[in-house]
């Protein structure tokens, strides 16, 4: 069981998944970077319990990821949504120096609004 | 308990969080469109108990998309995506008719190419 930065991720993603009490127990462990020792004595459980806790969490992250890949997806739309930007504004800077047509500003401006939304999905 | 459309919807996102009994016994409710009694008689189970399996299956469902929403995205994604492609058409008619610019339609291909992937996310 070693810390990563793979389960922070999933934990995002995935971390309503978990009960209450695991996710509290795995955000101590990946988040705090707390001992297991000093998880078992913050929730009052043993060292046991907590290794336990974690590793059921993990398996319900990882098998989230692979059923439903959220993770894979997310890192897909962020290099798509990049590659589209950088391409709007090579359009734009041309738009802007040459071509000077309102037309394409406004549709320019309104593919920028909705790249800004799917920023935030 | 009524059959509909968002069930069948968040069926395709989070199916494969039930067990494969609970998938079976919704699938055959809601996309074979099959009676409690018909799926009681196919799985050799109860009435009772497809009924219970079902209303499970659908907790399991509404909770699955209230806590990570991958419906609500994906609408989301592909309206973003449809607005983009409309904006990009447009200045791609004025580059091919008026501009004629390369660097221009280079960028719309390159941009087209990533609306491509995304609708396939």
């Amino acid at each position: 069981m070693s810390k990563n930065l793979e389960v922070a991720r999933l934990l995002d993603f995935y971390g309503m998944l978990l009960t209450d009490k695991q996710r509290e127990t795995v955000e101590y462990y990946y988040n705090d970077d707390l001992s297991l020792g000093e998880i078992a004595e913050n929730l009052n459980i043993s060292r046991q319990g907590v290794r336990d806790s974690i590793k059921r969490s993990e398996a319900i992250l990882f098998e989230a990821e692979e059923k439903l890949g959220l993770v894979r997806k997310e890192t897909l739309l962020r290099e798509s949504l990049a590659e589209i930007r950088r391409n709007i504004d090579i359009i734009d800077e041309k738009n802007m120096r040459i071509y000077r047509s309102k037309t394409v500003n406004e549709s320019i401006r309104l593919i920028l609004k909705e790249l800004e939304k799917l920023s935030e999905i």
